[in-house]
């Protein structure tokens, strides 16, 4: 029914569904940096802890807390570090 | 590092991590009604879609959309119906 989606040897996991906002993951991070690519814009919503993000062609460092929201472009790269588990909601478009 | 735990035939799914704000729970559902019990208090948030939810000692049917909150008290029971595939946040206290 829903696809589980692991990622950097399950230290990213995630579950993916569909509604009215179309593709949309669930997901959570353990303690860590990452780089996401993406292939499509997406908007990533913090829904339970703290994320410190760095957007394409920047050098600066954003934190996004609870219920806060940031938009990636497609076919890009950005970085997150997160120092408690993190979960976060991803909408594609 | 993060359990997949899945209810009702995998129509539930959710992940589970711990951080900051306690015991936390991140899940979708198909359509479909559920009910479901507690053992601790449950601070549940719809993060995307909508849910209709009964809570316990109520007739009344209460719709929450996106990140909208409802908590439902220990060693009880409530019923859910989602008419499309809706996600949630579940942290325990």
């Amino acid at each position: 029914m829903f696809n589980v989606n692991e990622y950097f040897d399950g230290k990213v996991k995630s579950l993916a569904f569909q509604n009215k906002k179309g593709d949309v993951t669930i997901g959570v991070m353990a303690i860590g940096e990452y780089e996401f690519g993406t292939t499509t814009i997406e908007h990533m919503t913090v829904t339970s802890g703290e994320m410190k993000v760095q957007l394409p062609n920047s050098a600066e460092w954003k934190v996004f807390g609870e219920y806060e929201t940031f938009v990636v472009e497609k076919n890009t790269k950005f970085k997150v570090i997160v120092e408690d588990q993190t979960s976060y909601k991803c909408v594609y478009s």
